[in-house]
């Protein structure tokens, strides 16, 4: 697994990649989930879900191509990682 | 149970109302969304969990006394499915 992907868990059948974000406070979670919009318009993609509380994100990404992750997943997972971290 | 909560299920142990929310285009799950950020700023509470992919999103909601759903409760909720037909 490449270091972009550090912190998210690659699960089979179908193959998806999974973080969970803990974040402090909802306003963090919130910013975060404001720039993760943002991030998608930009990628013109989405997570195949999103799952929050008032202060977690769990994000689970599919294949762009539906079968195979390859280096724009990967860059999309990098991305996604980057916005918690600046929100912290 | 009330006609405010026409659409939502109620689960216990721990006690929930859960509700799924189906749309046609990612644009109109995100008005959903937004719109219902701003109802919780509203209402100064949040959904237990909220779970949304580009056509659905899932909200879960607990008592705002973490014990028993109140006529507050079926209000959220009722604003709440209000919002998603607003939407459509």
């Amino acid at each position: 697994m490449s270091d972009e992907l550090q912190g998210w868990e690659r699960r089979d059948k179908p193959p998806t990649l999974y973080r969970r974000f803990s974040f402090e406070r909802y306003a963090q979670t919130r910013a975060f989930l404001d720039a993760l919009s943002v991030l998608c318009d930009e990628f013109k993609r989405h997570p195949q879900n999103i799952s929050f509380g008032t202060t977690y994100v769990n994000v689970t990404l599919e294949p762009a191509d539906d079968k195979v992750f390859a280096s724009q997943d990967e860059t999309f997972a990098a991305r996604i990682s980057a916005l918690a971290e600046q929100g912290k």
